[in-house]
């Protein structure tokens, strides 16, 4: 039996909500090996520390000794959730999916431990899915039920299309809960609904109901917006040391804690004495970045990558001599068809396109990454390949830097 | 090529809406046999005059050369439509929609002809209906455009559930007349939508758009409400001759003239000439329902039945010596476990349950059928199997009619 502090650290720390929470205690506590379902879309194999939240505390429960079933949504993926498009994806061919759960798996094991793991692809029971399953299965739930979904209601609302196919995701991702009788799902609070048309479908068909663990959404390193790829404000646990540690250190202040509470092991006593130093202002906010990015470099990589990640950070980027007040460019990554030129006068470093021109004919404008790298812009080329954190530099002393949207 | 009056013929008589007329009449004047699409639900294999609208149509174009294709909806079955309830019907068992199939073929052959049909089971193409299938259908469509359907939107709008299942239910029809290649699709006007998705899904997948002919729903024998089963309101095309002429005699005056355009071949000029007589009094009612009544007997049995049903009528019904206008009792079908006592109190024929008891044990109430029999009704029972038209006569002169409800 877990005393009262170790089930605490796993029904609190890095978790939303759980429903039901009691119910959940009740099953860890009965000592029965619990089977953790967790969804993966292949058609997005790419995982970052957004992600990772969830992925922790599967680490966590497998070292009591429970088996997490990884579920290949090769079906799902055709569906696409949500979408906001009423179109479906093309079904990714079988070996595209193979080669993204390759792909997936190589990083979701950086964190999962392997031996306790069990993948399933959908298309075991999708494949052989009859109309009248179909028909079993869409005759349970209403319409009404439904659009009730946060962002199919607003969707309906504002008359924009939901295909009807998209009412059929939540029942696909509901009844992988019934063909892997999963005892406990895992999502992001967004997907709050889908896991609960699982826990419901698995007691209408007889099963005892799923618990849903409903992680909190990781802020990415804009300090705005959820982590995601398409924001460009993630970080991914493939990343680099260097790219890791300085894209870590760029967080905004208000992160740190967060990021501690969320992703590293650090105790609970610890990170209300970290958290209440920094509101008092007793510790350099810097030094205690430093501790999270290095801890989290170290996770994916080795104490050895983190120290020389610290290194380089502490040479060449705290050495670039860029002041730590600089103004910030809000840069929307759609736009990269603009030239140089546009991109100057727009984040106010010239006054017009012609003095603009001018400043880069003298190779005056300079181009420093986050890794320190630092590369002179020749030329009113398009300006591509930007990433936030990347500060632009024009003549000795006037500096962007480019934040995500 | 067709006369022009050929085709207002076809286009104008017991057709509410054709859509569209237009590309209709091309299509019938290319001189091309046209396929001709028919569903019938297999758990309702009963055909009233109500359905019959549509197959005179049906037989009408099978004489100029085209083909009926009659969908056994073996698959639809199951969902139901429109059910208003949320529940699906068990799928009826092969041996069971077989029997019924034969059941409604017999009745449908007495007005189609059956060396011009050709007769297709939906679980030739849906038996085989893959999710992937099921998928693409579903991506095609939106929830907002079929929760426009009436019966839907009224629905939704009274919070009555809505099962995801019967938003299936006009694509697995509009399916149909792609499997088929469908030309001309007929139902009621009830149906419109769902033809109307047929018509689009066949453009969707890059087949010629079935034209839709919308049938009028043709009023029951109790003047109000739509003719079906449920309700009581019905000719079945399987009545005995004696049977289906008593309830054509018990027709309000009212639908005499759209009986006639409906249901008979009487030609247009006669029709017209028929209207105006009822309209200025002119004619005695009583003589043109019998000439419909005789007419439609005729034509589900022959002229010699149809002559000894009009001799039944003059001699046994109209001999009864019921008044003309004796007071009507509203009736309703589910109420058949009441009492006789109880129905003789409701239907003021008696004063009070005590009164009505009493003459009950007097053996003073009577039950006149439609055909003319007359039944006593002995003591206190349950009044049961109780139909429309029926007379309930207390003592020699107080009369009551039941009507529906």
């Amino acid at each position: 039996l877990l005393s009262q502090s170790e089930v605490q650290r796993i029904v609190r720390r890095g978790v939303r909500e759980i429903i039901s929470e009691a119910e959940f205690i009740t099953m860890l506590q009965s000592g029965r090996p619990l089977r953790l379902k967790m969804g993966f879309d292949p058609s997005r194999p790419d995982i970052h520390l957004g992600h990772v939240v969830g992925l922790r505390k599967l680490r966590q429960l497998q070292e009591l000794g429970h088996q997490v079933i990884l579920i290949v949504g090769d079906w799902t993926a055709q569906i696409g959730d949500p979408s906001g498009q009423s179109v479906t994806r093309p079904m990714l061919t079988h070996d595209e999916v193979k080669a993204n759960a390759e792909s997936y798996l190589r990083q979701f094991f950086k964190v999962v431990d392997r031996d306790r793991t069990q993948v399933e692809w959908q298309s075991q029971w999708f494949g052989q899915f009859t109309l009248a399953d179909v028909i079993r299965l869409t005759s349970r739930f209403t319409v009404a039920q439904f659009l009730e979904r946060d962002d199919f209601a607003q969707r309906f609302q504002e008359h924009r299309p939901i295909a009807i196919t998209e009412l059929l995701y939540p029942l696909l991702q509901a009844y992988d809960s019934v063909a892997i009788r999963s005892d406990v799902e895992f999502g992001g609070s967004d997907q709050k609904f889908n896991l609960l048309v699982g826990r419901q479908l698995q007691g209408m068909l007889g099963q005892t109901p799923q618990q849903c663990f409903l992680m909190p959404l990781l802020v990415g390193t804009d300090g705005v917006h959820k982590m995601s790829k398409s924001l460009g404000n993630y970080v991914a646990v493939e990343e680099p040391p260097n790219d890791m540690y300085g894209k870590l250190m760029s967080l905004p202040d208000a992160l740190i804690a967060p990021y501690f509470e969320y992703l590293t092991g650090v105790p609970d006593e610890e990170l209300a004495e970290l958290s209440r130093s920094l509101a008092d202002h007793s510790v350099n906010p810097m030094e205690l970045k430093k501790r999270l990015a290095w801890d989290i470099t170290r996770q994916f990589h080795d104490a050895g990558a983190a120290d020389a990640a610290q290194q380089h950070f502490e040479r060449v980027v705290q050495g670039r001599d860029i002041p730590e007040d600089i103004p910030q460019f809000a840069w929307a990554a759609g736009s990269a068809e603009r030239r140089w030129s546009a991109l100057l006068v727009e984040a106010k470093l010239a006054t017009s396109v012609s003095s603009a021109k001018r400043l880069l004919g003298q190779g005056a404008v300079e181009l420093i990454r986050l890794s320190g790298e630092t590369q002179p812009v020749a030329g009113d080329a398009p300006a591509q390949d930007l990433r936030p954190g990347d500060v632009i530099k024009v003549g000795k002393r006037r500096f962007v830097r480019l934040v995500g949207p």
